[in-house]
Formats: C-alpha cells, sequence, structure tokens
C-alpha cells in the first residue's frame, strides 16, 4: 500500500482527509442482465408460498427468461447498465455478468453482448461467462439430452467468443454431473474456464468435478463438506460466497469456517439476479459477509477485492499496490469496518478506477 | 384508504404517478442520542473477542456512557439531528427516542432536551422515553441500592418533565425484577407509562411484570414463552421487535410465529444504537423484518407503521385515512414489497409529514 513518503513520485496527489482507501470492489458472480423483476413472487414467498408452487404456476426463473428474450437489445443495455451505475457507484469496479436466462442461441448471445456494451456505456469492467446451462428450459423438459445438446452444439459455437468463463448450475433439479462435465468439457475446447454452481441447494459433487476440471471457482457451498474444502485448498480452487442469497432465500450460511480451516481461497459477491439474491452493492455483501458468515472485517473486505479479482482471473486488481490498477474506493470513514457497522449507510465517499476520479461524496456522514 | 374519487373534495393533489404510498415510519424504539461510535469494538467482535472481554476493557455500553457525558449540548443536538435527517429521509416521520446513557442526573436530562431540539430541527415527531436504568455505571457496580435510589429520587424528578415513558433494561446483567418494578412503580406516579427491555438476552420473566404493570409495550423478546405471547394479547402489551439487533449481535430470531398466533400486536423499530444496532432507516427494518423474522411484507409494513404508532401512543398516525395526520411515505416501487426486495437501495421517492412535502427523490429506480 502506497504511504505518505511515496508522495514524492506521484503525478497527482489527492487528500483524502484520514478516509480509508480500499481496492476497488470485484464482484465475481452476477446475472445481471435480466428483463423483468420478481418482486411480487417474492412477495408470495414471504406470505409463505413455496418456490415449487410458483415455479409450478410459471413463475420463478422461467418468468426472467420470458421477460429476457421479450427485451430488445437496446432495452437489456439499458437497464443492465441502470444497474451497473448503482454498483459503481458504491464501490465496484469490475464485476462479472453471466448469461443463463435466453436459454436459446439468440438470447444467450444477445445477454453476452449486453454485458459488454453496459460495462462500456458505465465504466465498469465487466468480466462474461457463458451460462447456457443454466437451467433446463421448460420446453426441453422432457428432452434433456436435445438441450444438452443445443448448448454444446449451437449455443457455444456463437457464445464462446463473447464469454471467458463457462459455467453450469450443477445441482438437484438443474444439471447433474454428466451433463454438467459433458458442458464443461466442450466450454474448454471453446477456450473457456470453467466455473460452478456447486452445492447450493443439494450435495451433488459438483465440487469434486469442478477441481477436477481445473475450475477457477465453485460458488455458492451451502453443503460442502470437509473433505471438498480440503480439495479446494490443494487445487487452488475459490470459494465464492454468495451471503445476498442466503439473506434473501432465508437459509443457513455455508460452512465458512470449514473453508478458513482447510485455508481455501475466499470470494464474495453479490450474485445479483431477480429471484434469488437482488442485492447489488458489494457494501452490503461486505457487510452481510461480517453479519451472516461470521467473517472478520478484513477477511470480507480481502474476499470482496483481491479474493473476487482472483477468482475472475485479474490477478493485476484487487489490492493497493504501485504496480496493479489503480481501482481504488474512498471510504467517507477512517477504517473499513464502518461498512459492516453501517449497513445500511453505505459510507462511499469517492470511487477511481484505472486513476480516474469516477464519482465523489455519495452520502457524507460525521 | 383515499382514492382517486376523493380527489374531488381533496384541497390539492399530487400525482404519485402509480408509485406506492405508505403511512410514515414510526420507529417505536431509539437510542438516538449519543457521542461517539463502538465500530472499533464491534471490528474485534467480527474478530471473535467477546462483549464481555471487551466490556471488562472498558468498553461496550460505559464507552458511550463516557464519550455521551463529554458531548456538549450543542453538539448531541446537532449529531442526533444529523442521525435524523437520514431517518427522514428513509420514511421516518415519528420517532421514539431513550435516555440512558447519561446515568448521572445531568446527562439524562441533557440527552432528553438534545432529543426534542434535534426532533425541532430536522422536523420529525419525537415521542420521549426516561431510561436511566439503562445499566448500573461502573462506578456504582458495588452499591446497586445507592443507583436505583438516585434514579428514582434524583434523577426521575427532574427527567420525568422531559418524557412520557420510563423504560427499563430488565434482563440479566441490567437490572432485576424487584429492582425494575420499583423505578417503573417511581416513574408511574411522576405520570410516566411504563416500557421495559424484556427477555432479550435471558429468559427473566421481565415480560409478566410488564403486563402486570401495564406497560405499553415490552421490547426485544428473544426468550419469550408461548404463555406469555397470551399474557401479552390478553393484555393488549405490544412486541417490539429489532431485527437490526438480531442482524448486527448475530443472534436468533424471537419466536415471532408464537406471537403472531397468539394475536399479539407487533411493531419493528430500528433500536438504532451504537453498540448492538446500528440500522438507522425504517426501510432496512421492514425488510430485515421479512428476510430475518419471516414476516409477510404486509405484517411488517403494518408493524412499522401502525404497529409502532400504537406502541408509542399516537393513534392519530401510522395509517392512510382522511381522518388521521397526513404523514406519508411515497415509494418508488408499485408495491410496498420491493422495501424488502430491494433490500439494499431504500426505494423511498417522497416524504409528507402533517401534510407538508418534505424531501422528493432520493434514490430514483426504474
Amino acid at each position: 500500500m502506497g504511504s505518505a513518503d511515496d508522495a514524492d513520485t506521484a503525478e497527482s496527489i489527492i487528500d483524502v482527509e484520514g478516509r480509508s482507501v480500499l481496492p476497488g470492489f470485484v464482484d465475481a458472480h452476477t446475472h445481471l442482465v435480466y428483463g423483468g423483476d420478481r418482486a411480487e413472487e417474492f412477495g408470495r414467498r414471504l406470505g409463505g408460498e413455496s418456490y415449487e408452487a410458483i415455479f409450478a404456476a410459471g413463475g420463478g426463473i422461467m418468468s426472467t427468461v420470458r421477460a429476457t428474450r421479450d427485451s430488445g437489445a437496446e432495452e437489456l443495455v439499458e437497464i443492465t447498465a441502470s444497474r451497473l451505475a448503482r454498483m459503481a457507484q458504491a464501490g465496484t469496479t469490475t464485476v462479472e455478468i453471466k448469461s443463463g436466462y435466453g436459454l436459446d442461441v439468440e438470447t444467450e448471445a444477445r445477454m453476452l453482448e449486453a454485458a459488454a456494451l453496459a460495462g462500456d456505456h458505465v465504466g465498469v469492467d465487466v468480466v462474461r461467462t457463458f451460462l447456457g446451462a443454466h437451467v433446463v428450459p421448460t420446453e426441453y423438459r422432457h428432452r434433456r439430452d436435445a438441450y444438452v445438446s443445443l448448448v454444446i452444439e449451437e449455443m457455444l459455437p456463437v457464445c464462446a467468443p463473447l464469454a471467458e468463463f463457462v459455467d453450469v448450475f450443477c445441482d438437484r433439479g438443474a444439471f447433474d454431473l454428466d451433463e454438467t462435465r459433458a458442458i464443461v468439457e466442450a466450454g474448454i475446447d471453446h477456450g473457456l474456464r470453467p466455473r460452478l454452481h456447486a452445492e447450493q441447494l443439494a450435495h451433488t459433487g459438483a465440487v469434486d468435478l469442478a477441481v477436477e476440471l481445473d475450475a477457477i471457482s465453485v460458488d455458492h457451498l451451502d453443503h460442502v463438506t470437509t473433505d471438498q474444502a480440503a480439495a479446494m485448498a490443494g487445487a487452488g480452487t475459490i470459494a465464492v460466497l454468495v451471503p445476498g442469497v442466503t439473506l434473501q432465500m432465508r437459509t443457513d450460511a455455508p460452512d465458512v469456517a470449514a473453508l478458513r480451516e482447510a485455508g481455501v481461497t475466499m470470494a464474495l459477491a453479490s450474485d445479483a439476479n431477480p429471484g434469488t439474491s437482488n442485492v447489488e452493492l458489494m457494501t452490503t455483501v461486505i457487510a452481510l459477509g461480517s453479519l451472516l458468515y461470521g467473517m472478520s472485517v478484513e477477511e470480507a473486505v480481502w474476499a470482496a477485492t483481491r479474493g473476487g479479482a482472483l477468482a475472475v482471473d485479474r490477478p493485476d486488481r484487487g489490492r493497493v499496490s504501485p504496480t496493479d490498477r489503480a481501482d481504488l474506493v474512498v471510504l467517507d470513514a477512517p477504517h473499513p469496518v464502518h461498512l459492516s457497522y453501517r449497513v445500511d449507510r453505505r459510507p462511499v465517499y469517492g470511487v477511481i478506477r484505472a486513476g480516474q476520479i469516477r464519482c465523489m461524496v455519495m452520502e457524507t456522514e460525521r
């Protein structure tokens, strides 16, 4: 970290008047391109209805797929940019965005294109992941194999040039281990590196498959075991944890202590999506990492910066270093503990991206 | 609720363009007047230190008492007003504020005066509660009886004219049932109505005492029993629930289902304070009521409006009615479910207090 002594050699000096400076937040897991919202469904769940009943009535993820398919390219860019703008103001400088609400060739590609255009528009670095295997769409319910073939044979050739990573929701009710392996191996053939949604709804062994296939990360991990944590640590597989889902779905926290104990590298991400985590701001994610997952403030901040950067293969960021990109968040507080302490006040004073001042004084607090 | 048909007889019409309108939020439990903060101590707790160790080292509530005693009258008004202003912008129109960080005659009175002045300054209605019996201060640790006498004989005569309610933290490590009864009865003699901090840290029977003494509310209730819930319902004692504490202290939720089942009137409040709930905004409190306590959105909104109004004895507010005070929150959303759905976005478009527009367009979201 730069000290005041280095200021002699600096090209410019910004006096932050005792405020705390952190690396820009790197959000390593989002589904930020989508049409519509699922507020009404969320209200029904809080009122006691089950997700299964809602899904059976045409709600759940398929309602987002319909709304996304119905959204034009420009509209998708615009709504994604409005979300990205809120995130950027709260300190996010790099964000991973997945496809996965198209589930057809054209819409999957449109989502990935929209992600990049929205990032350019707002001035946030976007890292793209192809998630054609998010769920088997209703129209393929009785011919899963045909959908897996569609992903491999038709979507991947079109979408791989628009992405860096291939992801599969490998879980109960989504894709099984064999389907996941087939899709991931095809993605690797197209030059994509894998990452997996793993062990969220049930323990399936997805982590073991991810380790075998050299995935860069496994995300969620509500049902991870101690053995899997050891395997992840050995292989350097990063755990991407998403406390917004824990809050919104009212589930138990993953076993963060086991991951820590095993020496697994941890990242914190928003998983911003309309169904299971409508949290967008990394300030909130850091607070929830502390408050729901029992992470120390230092651990949560590291996971939301350096951990996230490693999880999206951007080793040139996520720390404050003279040799790294100057992506910085200036807190309106003397210490990062205020991120968790002022949970509903988002104490961000300003954001610097690649050395350029982006926004200052969102909310000032004495 | 007023309909568009009533508009013919209205003096003025504000077109909110399809946005949802709720009663102004009534925050029935706060400790908003205090010096300093406890961010560093909070960070140490997240890092694994126990509250007991922190308290033994001079931290905890006594550090807030020292900082509050050291704050001048003007300073206390100013910092309280800055907190109230944030709350008002997010829709709080009436707020209860307790003393309890002075623990001497002069500072307790100064806190209650500061609460009223800050409310006038910001334009929020403040309801004041005398909480001289918040904790036995260190200097009285070995002569508790002398402190109880101080509260009854010296504080109450000075503070009662500055408050409407008398409150006692009746819990393990705070005041026992006999001490609580003595203080509450003295408060009643001074014309104050009781409310109690009850069953938070341990089950003590404080709820039963509160029912016996006709307390308007019992607050916290982490350890409330089914029998106590029935007694509360029978007596009309209101349950003031504070999910910010549950989040920040990482404790289990109170048995909201048992309270609901018994037919207890529930209010949701922030308990804004520097040690155990640094949540300030009722938008956040409503979201946490849903997400941590399993309340439906309708139930949480009612508890944060009408429930709060009843808990602070302001029956003329907390609903949208032509005969009540026009304290209103205009959401930047078509339905209140967005309060819980957009947990980190506080979708408040504007606030009207006593018929006057106060602030508009905090944050606009499509």
